[in-house]
C-alpha cells in the first residue's frame, strides 16, 4: 500500500497495522521527520519515499527519493499498490485525494480536508474513512432506511470552563485535551467544535443521511449512533484506538480481535451532552453548513489562518469562531461549482485575510 | 395469521400491528376474558375462535369456537395462515409451539417456556422471537463474528430494596414493577431474576453465541448489547414498546415508523449495575443452566410451583429462589434427551413437589 504520512499518528497506527496482517508498504512520505522516517524504511523496505522538503532529501536513506506534494502525486501515480492511505494533514491533503481516485486507486482517507473542501466533486464509492466516528457509523448501517445519524465529540479542552473564560483562553490552555493526545491543529479545532463540524460534513458526503447531528459524549467510548426508521437506535461503542478503523479500512472485513472489547462497566461512565452555541460559537452555522455543504471550503480556510494565529499566540481563544463566523458571513455568496473553484475560493479567501 | 392469547398483552399489541399492517387474523384464543374476546372477534372476523374452557363456548360470539389445549392444537392444524403468533402463558404455550413447526408453519414466539424447557428439541431458524431482548440481538447481528451477547434487566420491584428486607417481602410488594405492568406470574420472575435466566436460555437457543451475559439497566432503553470479535460493540436502544419486535416477527423487515425513536438526552439515564446473587439467588446457578441449557425444565417447573404458592401468599418471596434452587440440586442428574423426557421430568418433578 501507499502510505502518505506514515510519521504520524495515524501512520505510525497504519504500520503497525500493515505489520500484524504482513501487508507490503510501498511508499512512504513524510513531511519533515526524518530520523522516523529512516526507521520506518529500514523495517518496512518500501519502493519509494517522499520528504516535505528538497533539502532534507539527502538525509533520507533511500535511493528513490521524491519531495514535496508534486514527488507525494508522483508517486501515487508510479505506485502498483491498490489502495493509498491519506493520513496527510490539512489543505494539502486534496491533491493526493483527487490523484488517487483520478487513477483508480481505492483511498483509505484520514485527511478530513479533502472531505470538507471539495466532497462534492469526490467519489465516496471509493473512500474508505479513518475515523472513529465514521466508522462507528459505516459499522452499524444494515441496510435498513436510515433516519438520523449523530456522531460524539468530546466536548475538547474547555467544555468544563466557565464559559466567560473561553474567548481569553491561551495555546497552552487549549492543547490539554481532556481525552487524548493529538496534533495542534486538531486538538484546537476540538476545543473550538470546528472539527466536529467537518466530520458533519464528511459524514454527510459520505454517508448522505437525512439527519446529521453531533453530541458531547464525554467518556469517549460511543462514537457514533444510527436512528432507523422502524424506532430502533443503535450505538457504537469501542476504546478509542485507530488501529479499528485502520484495519477495515484496509482489509474491509475483518474477524479477529484488533482491540479488546470496551468493558460493560466502562458503560456506566456514558453521558450526553448538547453542544451549546454559548460554549462552542461555531455551532451557530452548523445547520446552515450542512444544508449548503459546498461552503466548507471557506471554513476550512478561515479557520486554517486564524488557528495558526492562536498558536503563534496572536490572538486569544474567541477570536478563531469569531473569524471564521466573519469569514462565512462575508463570503456566504460563494460555492464552488467544480474542483478548480475550491482552489480559487481558497486563494481568494487567503489573500483577502492577509 | 394465528394469534394464540389474543387478549394479553402481547396479543392486543399483535392485533394493533394486524389492523395498522393489514394482516388477515384467522384464528383468535383467549383463555377466559371473554368479553374482550368477542370485541376482538367483532373487529378482526377471524375464521375459528378458541376459548380456555368447554363452559364458556357458548358465551363466545361465533359459529366455530373449540375450547382448551386440544381446542388450540386443532385451530393450529385446520388453519391456513403460514404464521402462528403464540402469546400463550406458560408451560401449555410448549405443545401448540411443537404443533406449529410440527406441521411447518412459521412461529412468532412470545411464550418462553417453549425454547426454556424444550429449546434442545425446536428448530430454531423456523422461531422469530417476540421479546425487546431477542429483537434487539437480532437486530445487531450483522454477519460478523460475535464474541458475547449481553441483554438488559430491569432489576425488578426489589433491585433498589435494603437486601436483607427482600427475602421477606409478599406478593404486594413484588408486583410493583419499577418500570412497565405485566402479568403477575411474569412480574415476580423480573424480580427473582428468573425471568432474565429464562431469556439467557432463549438467547442460548436462538443465537447460540460463545458468551451469553445479562446486566441491570435500570431505564430499559437499552435492550441487548452484542460485542463482536473485532473490538466493537453495538447496543439496541429504543422505547420498550412491544409493536417494534411484534412488526419484525410478522413482516420480517419493515422500513416506517413503528414507534418514535428514544430521544438521545434520554440516553443520559443509562446507567448498568451488576447482578448479584446476593439480591439475586437464582442467579448461582445462572453459569451452570447455560452450560446444561437442557436442564431449564427443571427450573421452569420448580419455579412455576413455588410462584403459585407465593402468589397464594403461602410463601415468603425468599422462598421461591430457594425452592427452586433446592429442586435444581435434587434434580441435578435429569436432563431430557427428547420432547417426551420433557414431558415426563415436569410430571415426575410436579409429584415430587406435592
Amino acid at each position: 500500500m501507499v502510505i502518505l504520512g506514515s510519521t504520524g499518528s495515524i501512520g505510525r497506527n497504519t504500520l503497525e497495522v500493515a505489520e500484524r496482517y504482513s501487508l507490503s508498504v510501498e511508499v512512504l512520505t513524510a513531511n519533515r521527520s526524518v530520523e522516523l522516517l529512516n526507521s520506518q524504511i529500514a523495517k518496512f523496505s518500501p519502493e519509494i519515499v517522499v520528504i516535505g522538503e528538497k533539502d532534507l532529501v539527502s538525509k533520507v536513506n533511500h535511493n528513490r527519493v521524491y519531495f514535496g506534494t508534486e514527488g507525494i502525486l508522483r508517486a501515487i501515480e508510479e505506485s502498483k499498490s491498490p489502495i493509498v492511505v491519506n493520513a496527510l494533514v490539512g489543505f494539502s491533503g486534496l491533491r493526493p485525494t483527487l490523484k488517487t481516485l483520478e487513477i483508480g486507486k481505492r483511498l483509505a482517507l484520514a485527511n478530513k480536508e479533502s472531505l470538507v473542501n471539495a466532497g462534492a466533486f469526490l467519489n465516496s464509492s471509493k473512500i474508505e474513512p479513518i475515523d472513529s466516528e465514521h466508522f462507528a457509523l459505516w459499522y452499524l448501517l444494515n441496510g435498513r432506511e436510515v433516519k438520523e445519524m449523530t456522531i460524539t465529540a468530546s466536548g475538547g479542552a474547555f467544555r468544563d470552563w466557565d464559559i466567560s473564560k473561553i474567548a481569553f483562553a491561551k495555546p497552552s490552555d487549549a492543547l490539554k485535551h481532556p481525552n487524548w493526545d493529538m496534533g495542534n491543529k486538531i486538538t484546537v479545532d476540538s476545543a473550538t467544535m470546528v472539527n466536529k463540524l467537518f466530520e458533519l460534513l464528511e459524514a454527510k458526503w459520505l454517508f448522505k443521511p437525512k439527519n446529521l447531528s453531533a453530541v458531547i459524549e464525554k467518556s469517549s467510548i460511543i462514537h457514533g449512533i444510527v436512528s432507523f426508521v422502524d424506532g430502533s437506535t443503535t450505538a457504537h461503542i469501542s476504546k478509542a484506538d485507530m488501529k479499528l478503523p485502520i484495519a477495515f479500512a484496509l482489509l474491509k472485513e475483518i474477524s479477529e480481535e484488533i482491540i479488546s472489547p470496551v468493558p460493560l462497566t466502562e458503560m456506566e461512565k456514558v453521558s450526553f451532552l448538547p453542544i451549546l452555541v454559548e460554549r462552542y460559537p461555531i455551532w451557530e452555522i452548523k445547520d446552515e453548513l450542512l444544508k449548503f455543504p459546498k461552503k466548507g471550503v471557506i471554513v476550512n480556510t478561515a479557520n486554517d489562518f486564524y488557528v495558526s494565529k492562536f498558536l503563534r499566540n496572536e490572538i486569544p481563544f474567541g477570536e478563531i469562531s469569531k473569524g471564521v463566523l466573519e469569514t462565512f458571513e462575508k463570503f456566504h455568496n460563494r460555492e464552488p461549482s467544480n474542483i478548480d473553484e475550491v482552489f480559487d475560493i481558497v486563494k481568494e479567501i487567503e489573500s483577502s485575510l492577509k
